[in-house]
Formats: structure tokens, sequence, C-alpha cells
């Protein structure tokens, strides 16, 4: 197997080190350009795995983009970032690239604390076009400022979400410049879904426009026309032949959007012609250009669902290094998706809702088995929740799978077409914690505390399988909505198919207690490993802690934790979150509130953002690993944290 | 001027108690039957005042559902329910109609525990397309619900959102027999804005496409092909010419949705008969009818905006009565538009954006005065967010108004678009805190609890003009997001426009503080109020007990804290808003952290849903008016709440 690319390899790439040597290439050389990019993304990603598929089909985009706009001064918003690792290549960041998603290395989104040509955060889908309109309107009204152009750059899966709607819709509202790149490869990490997709595809497909098209600028060339000053009617006027013959009609258009396209998005020199034709029009404009996920790589254009973080692989065979789950836990998602699965063959009223990611939730079992029963509603987390609350009000019990981080979307839908309401809609919020080489944007660390304060809403945390499966079963026969969060990763138990139960909402239970322990160790959820971790090697220190797994956020178990707070000197609480608002702040509460005397540790995330890294080195450096309860349960508690 | 309507003029309307009533009806009676709602609603509305325009202008459509369909077994599913009030009117609410709004009364908006009728919660716009198709999906889904209809009835503001957008899209993803209404008045609160609005405007105005259709129609009449079987055909006839003649395109019938209309939404037989030939066909269908908001009531019809809330009225000359502001302490809302417009004046990098609320939030001040500086993004407060995190990433300092219950719409935007990347936008959160008659969906409680784990963001809660003036000021001057809180309603000083200075962010003052205190009552905002009354009452009883105005939530100022914490017995928290994960929470995580000993009394909006009723009860309700702050500041602090 090769390893990182050796230097000879990209002679070209090599010569690149910022914007403006990419600048003084021949137009010509640029396919080579694309050809060097796209070796280099295989070799570092077969070694440190990345995002894989939607970077290669990018490529010849960013390569022309950056050829044709003044970056940095010149502005480029990407929409997921994750598209854009050639971006951070030809942007002063090649010789990092290897250290990309590590700790203290680069991000694997485009980070502005980074660097200059990063413009905007771009970790969760469809904020590309609302945050360049206000950098173009901004532009506009700043003296000097208003030859800058901003670029955004997003795709067909991002583009259907409300956000994006929202930004097109205002996007002709006001002057401005905007020029939007709709990266149409036809997916989004899953297959796509909703009308607006098909309507992309319809475009990108009429036969008879294409047919047209050509016969037009076939006959624009034989006569001698093509001129260059001409080119640019031309361009308005395919477009208009467009929205006569094409079946469909241009929604852009509709929205007062000028659109061009569809080109190929691959054909990078055909990328830059047009660029340089439509960069300096007035007004807000949209360029369709059509790419292949995984584009020049075979193996992942087969598959791009797969390939879309692969993980380490081999270049030259596409063997994937997967480590395999024989003998291990499930992941904590394969758990929900198969038990959801079980519980809809069990009853009729369950059914499953995704926002774009039935791979990585795992609703695809659902969806697979059931697909009457299972819905995919794309990059929608807004409508997915308040879907599910309509699916809810009419008899069913549906179950809301999103990240926790991708959940904030859904907020106002959480409390206002559910909860109000009392609905009992499950919400199954994967990623929730630190989830590690994603990073600051993607880490699932509010859900508690902007569930918490919300009435009605049931809130728990399971620590092993068999009490999350219980939770689930639990769900069906709640008349309220319910919480459960787990983690990225793996749970705990390779045999963990246990039939399932009631379990009692607000109820804990003690791990360990023991005659003689000063300190009661609160956890919630798989933390509840690290803690008997530490209550062990306390134990050969002579030092006694118990531990107590909460389960529930809400309702407390405050039977429980009055017993608790009578019988020991010292409680630690331990989350996989924000400790501000969360399960710490609700023991908080509760002792406060009852006059309690207890010191009180809380150990979690907090109050400061949290890059990218591993996951146990991030909770290390957050103080809630084995060591970080150990020195909790260890230091006095009359001192100050 | 006259009082509520006596019944001897609405005969036909008295005779109405339900839609089944309504079901005998001879067709030609309903426009009586719309124009004796209509006076009913002038007469009640003229004296309980509520949301007039809007509703006004919906009557004919309302009776016509319930004419058509078989409610309340089919559904009709509200979008920004306060256009419903003539469908109380006819399910069973006309003699409680008077108690609308009012504590113990019917709500204002559709509520499901009010009545069967009643499918969905609908404060806010935009969820009635998502919610609908969950319940059409799921009536597929149940045996013998089959043939249930379910109806969503959306404004053209509405659908502008994102929201209503992602249902659009999904629509037409799985079989389901969805009827959308688009009520379009060309109006949201305030007028419209965005390019769908333009969109919809042409769409309706083609002149080419009416002449034509009146063309058409006229010769089927005369050729006698006019039949009652052909109609269902000549309908999509209709909307194919339109598609083929109109100017712009039909973005429904690019999103698979059924397109038909535009057709007068006040002529109610008109509308039945539609109805009926489109009840029965499959898939999902849009039916596009034009109304004029203020409908039946010149001096409405004339100045929409005016009357979408117009307060008390006489019905006769329709004169309001306002009150007046004169010698009044100005709306809190006015201190933050006219401030706005000062700083604006002065500092070019200030912009002001609110989300279809001008009037609601007087950023109305800076439209006018500086067009060019402040924008209405219409209902889509996502785009607000992340639009203004553009603005600031390229220099400006912008300040969002939103009310707090609809900023829960944009709450991954605050965190993403915002305060990852520590920009310096303001978020104005007007109506924070209980908000009186439009009850459960309009009470901003959680902003606190939601802002307060995100880091970076600075959260503060003026209890008097000057402090506003000064955090407004003040965010000039940070490099990181800031949140200004502030209630509905009157602030506190006549004479309020006060010369601005920075303040120091996390700093408290004493207001009240005197040898002997016990107790220390820490208010943030215009609690404060309430505080000083409870305060000087206590006095009287020789209770002494001192106030500490906060301001701050986040920093909060530890030092005063540590200060209080040692010189009193007892903290008595007051605060607008939830309880857990807000004010005293922060307080109560604090002092647990830090190992202070001292019994801690939270006020504030405890773990429920309030209704609605005059701020004032409802606060005493929840304990935290002038009267709760003495309890709580006389309980025995030993005892448990």
């Amino acid at each position: 197997m090769k390893s990182i690319i050796d230097d000879a390899s990209t002679p070209l790439l090599n010569s690149v080190n910022s914007p403006s040597d990419l600048r003084k290439l021949e137009l010509e050389q640029l396919p080579k350009l694309c050809e060097e990019i796209r070796e280099f993304l295989i070799s570092h990603l077969s070694v440190n795995p990345g995002h894989f598929a939607s970077s290669m089909g990018a490529v010849d985009i960013i390569v022309a983009l950056h050829y044709v706009f003044n970056t940095p001064d010149d502005r480029l918003v990407w929409d997921v970032g994750h598209q854009a690792y050639a971006h951070k290549i030809l942007t002063g960041r090649r010789d990092a690239f290897a250290t990309q998603r590590t700790l203290g290395g680069i991000s694997g989104f485009p980070n502005p604390m980074e660097s200059p040509y990063d413009t905007f955060v771009a970790g969760h889908a469809g904020n590309s076009i609302s945050a360049a309109l206000g950098m173009a309107i901004a532009d506009m009204a700043t003296p000097g400022a208003e030859k800058r152009k901003t670029v955004a750059i997003v795709g067909d899966a991002s583009i259907s979400g409300g956000l994006a709607f929202e930004g097109l819709n205002n996007a002709s509202n006001n002057p401005n410049n905007l020029l939007i790149i709709l990266n149409d490869n036809d997916m989004s990490i899953d297959g796509n879904v909703g009308a607006l997709h098909s309507y992309l595809s319809d475009l990108t497909t009429s036969a008879g426009y294409n047919r047209l098209r050509n016969k037009m600028a076939g006959y624009f060339r034989r006569k001698g026309i093509l001129t260059e000053q001409r080119k640019r009617a031309i361009i308005r006027f395919n477009n208009s032949i467009k929205s006569l013959i094409s079946r469909k009609q241009n929604i852009f258009e509709g929205l007062n959007i000028r659109y061009f396209g569809p080109f190929d998005g691959h054909d990078v020199i055909k990328i830059v012609k047009v660029l340089q034709e439509i960069k300096d029009m007035e007004g807000p404009r949209i360029l369709h250009l059509c790419t292949v996920k995984g584009k020049g790589y075979q193996k992942a254009e087969e598959n791009p669902t797969v390939w879309h973080a692969p993980g380490k692989f081999d270049p030259e065979t596409g063997e994937r290094f997967c480590g395999g789950s024989d003998g291990n836990p499930p992941l904590w998602q394969e758990v929900f998706g198969e038990t959801l699965t079980e519980l809809a063959k069990a009853d009729d009223r369950v059914m499953g809702i995704t926002a774009a990611m039935p791979t990585g939730t795992s609703l695809c079992n659902l969806l697979n088995e059931m697909p009457r029963r299972a819905f995919d509603v794309g990059i929608s987390e807004g409508h997915a929740v308040t879907f599910a609350g309509g699916l809810a009000a009419a008899g069913k019990r549906p179950f809301v799978a999103i990240y926790s981080s991708f959940l904030q979307r859904a907020y106002d839908n959480i409390i206002h077409d559910v909860a109000i309401q009392g609905l009992p809609v499950t919400f199954c919020i994967d990623r929730a914690g630190i989830v590690g080489e994603d990073g600051v944007t993607h880490h699932g660390l509010f859900d508690i505390a902007y569930l918490r304060c919300v009435p009605l809403i049931n809130i728990a945390c399971p620590a092993d399988e068999e009490t999350m499966r219980n939770l689930m079963h639990t769900a069906l026969s709640l008349d309220a909505p319910l919480a459960i969060r787990y983690p990225r990763g793996r749970a705990t138990t390779p045999d963990w198919k246990s039939p399932m139960k009631d379990i009692s909402p607000g109820k804990g239970r003690p791990v360990i207690k023991r005659d003689g322990a000063k300190t009661a160790i609160l956890t919630l959820g798989p933390v509840l490993a690290s803690a008997r971790e530490a209550v062990s090697r306390l134990d050969a220190e002579g030092i006694l802690a118990d531990i107590y797994d909460m389960i529930w956020v809400k309702p407390l178990d405050t039977a429980l934790l009055t017993e608790i707070a009578g019988r020991y000197d010292h409680i630690v609480t331990v989350e996989d979150g924000a400790v501000i608002g969360g399960f710490g702040s609700a023991v908080n509460d509760f002792l406060k509130e009852n006059g309690f005397v207890i010191a009180v540790t809380n150990l979690g995330v907090r109050d400061e953002w949290i890059g990218h890294g591993a996951v146990d080195e991030l909770k290390s450096i957050c103080g809630y690993d084995t060591d970080g309860i150990m020195k909790a349960v260890t230091r006095n508690p009359k001192n100050s944290i």
C-alpha cells in the first residue's frame, strides 16, 4: 500500500502555494492540476481518513473559482465545508493537510480562525446563501469594498433545506452581486430526496433542451457570430430556450435569480470561461454545475454513500479497512436502527423519520424493511419534527432520529409543534456529546440544556444497549415527548438483543454502593464506563466512591437524589455535554431549591468551544474522562473548583 | 358606540351551532352567513380586542371549508391561527367568543385541548403543511382512515418561510391527498417581502392569463360544453394555460404539487364549487385563493397593518381607542427602534434586521429613516440570523430584532453562524417573558436557558431605558455576540432619551442595600419594579430585604454574587422567564460550584405551560409578582419549597 504521496508525483501542485500562484498558470494547465489534486486527496485520505467522495467531486470547481476570483479579497463561502479539501490544499494548507481533523491540526471544515480564505463556518448545510448575501450587501455599503465579489458554493442537497430557500427568497430584495454556485452531484450524503431534487434532475437531463442548445451553438459557430462580446447574450439566450422548452419551469428565475447552466462541473476550462463571463454581472445569479461525487476514483463514483467518509483504504485496490464489527459491541446507531424495526414490526403505530441521514442514523434498516413506515425528508430537520408532530396527532408513534447538533435546527418545532401539545414523539438524538474529528460544529453538547427547560419533555440517556432498548419500548406507552440521547461510536455489549420491557420514567439506579464511601458519582449515559474505571482505580488507592446511573435528566430521580444527598459528603456529576443548563445544573437546582448542604462537582464540557480531535483526547481535555473523574473525587470538596 | 352584537342581527349565524348545522344550509345562504359572521367579528372585536384584519379576510374560506369537508373527521390545519376566528365561531365557541384571550376563556389561536376541530397548534407561521402532511400520511397507513381528508390553510407570508418550503418540498415524496389552501392576501402582518411574494403577485395579476381564461370560459359556455363532469378537466386546462403564458412559471408545479387558481377568496359559492371539484382528487394539491385583509370593514381594508390587532374601536366610526402614549413611558420596542436609528446615524457599521415584524419591533423607524441600513427578511428567522452573521463577518454591526419565542426558529443559526465564530451580532429579543393574551405559543420564556449554554454569548436584560440604551451602545465595542432581552409593553421613564455610554459586561448593581437585611432579592430586568414594591411593603412590616439589579446573566457578576453570598442568609432570584436553565439556575450553579452555603429561592416560570390572560394575572399565577416576591422573602428558607 502506498503511503502519503511523494512530492515528485504532483509537480504542478507543488508549485502552487497560494491562489496567486494558481492564477499564474495557463488555463490549459488546470486539468493537470485538478488531476494532481485528486492524486493528493487519494493518497492522503487513504491514510488519514476524511470526507472523500464530495471532496473529489468539487476539485474542478474549486480550481476554477480560485483561478477566476481574487481570493481572499473576493470571498468564497462554502456550504457543508467537507467538499472544500481542495480549497484548503490551494490556500496554504497543503503541508498541514496530513494533520487534518487531528488534535492541534487543521480542521476538516472551513474555519475563519484558521485561514483568511475561510470566510464562514460551514458545518451545517444550507447557510452559505444567507451568509454570503450578508457579506455581499455589507460590501455594497462599505466605501472601497463595492467591487469585492462574494460566491456561495452550495450542494443540491443543501439547497433543498428551508434555510437555503429563505436565502434564495431574499437574494433579490436588495441590490447585490451575489453569485451562487450550485454543485449538483445528485446526492446528499445518502441519496437525495424531495421534489426540488427531481426538479433539478429534470432540469439537467432535459434532452430537448440539450439537443436544441447544441444545435443553436453549432449554428452560431458556423455563421461565425460567436464573438466574445456575444457570448454573454448567448448564455442568457440558452437560458430562455431552456425555460421555454423544459417540461418543468425554472424555480430560480421565479425567485428573481438569474440562472445559468447546467454545465459540466468537471470541465475546469469551461467553468473558468463561464465564470469569467458572469462574474461582473450585476444582481444575484446562480450557476448550475453538474458533478459526480467521488469523481476520479472509480470505486467512489460507483458507491458514493459508502465513500462519503470511507475511513482508511488501499488507494490501489480500493479495499477499505473498516476493522469489522465481529465480536465488537454494536454502534449506538445500530441499536437504534434495529430496535426500531423490531418495534415497528410489533406495533403498527411506529414510524421512523430521518433528515438526510438514513445511513448515519441506521434508519436505513427500517427504510429497507418497511419503506412505507420510514421517511427520509432530506436536510429539513424542522420539517422532520413538525411532520412527526402531525403523525403523532393522528395517532402514530414517530421516532425522529437526528444528530444532536443538527436537531438545533428544529428547536422551535420541538417546542411549538410537539411539546406544547404533549405529543408522543420520540427524539432519538444521535451523536450526542463529543463527536471527535468533525469538531466544533458537530459536537452535540447543548441538547440537554435546550430541552430541559421545555415543559412536558422527558429526557433520558442510556448507559447500555438494554436500557436503550427499554427506553425505546417505554416510548410506546408514554403520552408525552421523550428524548433519548446517545453518542457516536460503539455501545458496550456484543450480545445485545435483550428482550424489551417498560421502565419507569425518572428512576435511576445505584451501580456501586458501599458502606464508608464519602463520594457519590452520578453519571448520565455511557460515561458510566469511565466512572467504573475511576472507581476501580480509586479502590486500589483505598478511596471509596460509589456510582449511580441516573438514566433520566427529566424527570430527575428526586427520591434517589434525596437519599444520596443524605448519605454522602460530595457529589460528582458526569455528563457528555455542556454543564451549563445540563444534567449537572439539574442536580444543582434540585439540591439548592431543597436546601441540601452538600458539595458538588460538575464534570462535563465547560463554557467554551471544543475543537476537533479523537473523542478520548477531547474528553481528557474537558476533564471528564477516567482521570478527570478521579481528580474530582479526590479533590477537597471544600475548595472551590 | 354599539356594544356586543344583539342576537337579532345575526339570525342565520344563530342557527349554526356546529359545522353539521352549517352543512344543512343551502349554498345560496352562505354569502349571508359570511356577512353575519363579519358583523359578529366587528361587534365583538371592537370591545374585546383581538386579531381583526386577517380574521375578516378568511371568513369566506372558512365557511366554504366547513361546508365542503366533514369536520372534525376531516381535518383543517391552520397556519398562524389568528386568521381562524370564524372557525371558532362555527365550531361551538360562538357564545364563548367574548371570553377569547382572557384568563380562563378560549384562546386566540387554535388549540387542540380546546376543541376537536382544532387539530394542531398554530401560533408560529409555516408549520401547517408539515403537520398536515404527517396527518395525511398517518391516515393512509391507518385502516379505516384512508378516506379522511386533511387541509392545510396557509397564508402567503407563511409560505415564504423555510419550514413551509421544506413541507412543500416533501409533499410529493409519499402518496397522500393533502390539500393546501393558499390564503393570499398579499400581506404578512406588515407588507410582504421576498421574491416568492412578487412571484405570487405576478401569478395573480397576470393580465394575459386572466384575459385568456375569461375568453376560454365564455367560449365553453357559449358552446354549451361546460358540463359538471367537464369542470375538473377545465380547471386543469386553465392551469396549463396559465403556466404556458405566465411570464413567470409555476413553482408549485415544479415541486410536483398540482396548482389550482388563483380564484377570488371572497366568492364563497365559487370556493365551495372549486373545493367540491378537487377534494377527492389524489395527490398533493394547492388551491390559490386571493383575499383582502380586513375584508368587509373599509378602514381595515385601507390600512391592514394598523388593523392587524387594532385594540378597541368604535364599530360605527372606526375610531380606535389607543389610550395614547402622551406622558407615558415608551414601549420597550420603541426604545429599541429609536435608539437603533440614533446609533446608525452615528456609526455606519450599524444595520437592523427584522423577520416580518417591522412594526412590532419598531425596526420601521430605521427602515423609514435609512432604508439601505435596515432589512425586513419576512418570516425567515433562520435567514435573518445567518444573514446578520454574514454582515458581521464583513465588518458590520447588525442588530437583529426578533420576538423571543420566534427566535427559537433561529437557534442553530445563533450557535453555528454567529456564536462559534464569536461574531458581533446583537440580538434584540423583544417580547421576552410573559406576553399575556397571545398565550402559550407566544410567551418568551426559554431564551435565557437556550442561550446561556452557548459559549461566547453575552446575555443582558435591562430594567430601564437608560440601561437598555447603554447596552445597545456597548454592543458596538464588544467583539462577541450580545443578547439583550426585553418584554412586551411599556418601560419605566417618560423622559427616557439619556445620553449613551458603554457599560461593563458582567457588572450588576446594588439598588437597595441596608444594614440588617437578611435577604437579597436578585432581579433581572423590569421585574425590578415588583421587587421595589415588595421591599417597600415589607419595610412597612419591619422586614428588611435588599435588592440587586444583576443586569447580566452572562457573564454573571461573580464578584457581586460572592459578596452577596457572604452578607445574607437568603437569596431570592426573580426573572420573567423559565427558571430551569435560566437566571436562577445560573446563580444556583455558581453558588453550588463554589461551595457557598446559603438558602436560595428561584422565582420565575416553573416547569409548565402557561396559557393566556393579562400579563399581571399570569405573573401572579406564576408567583413572581409583588405578592410572590413578598412571600418568597418571608418564607423560612430552611423549609424546602
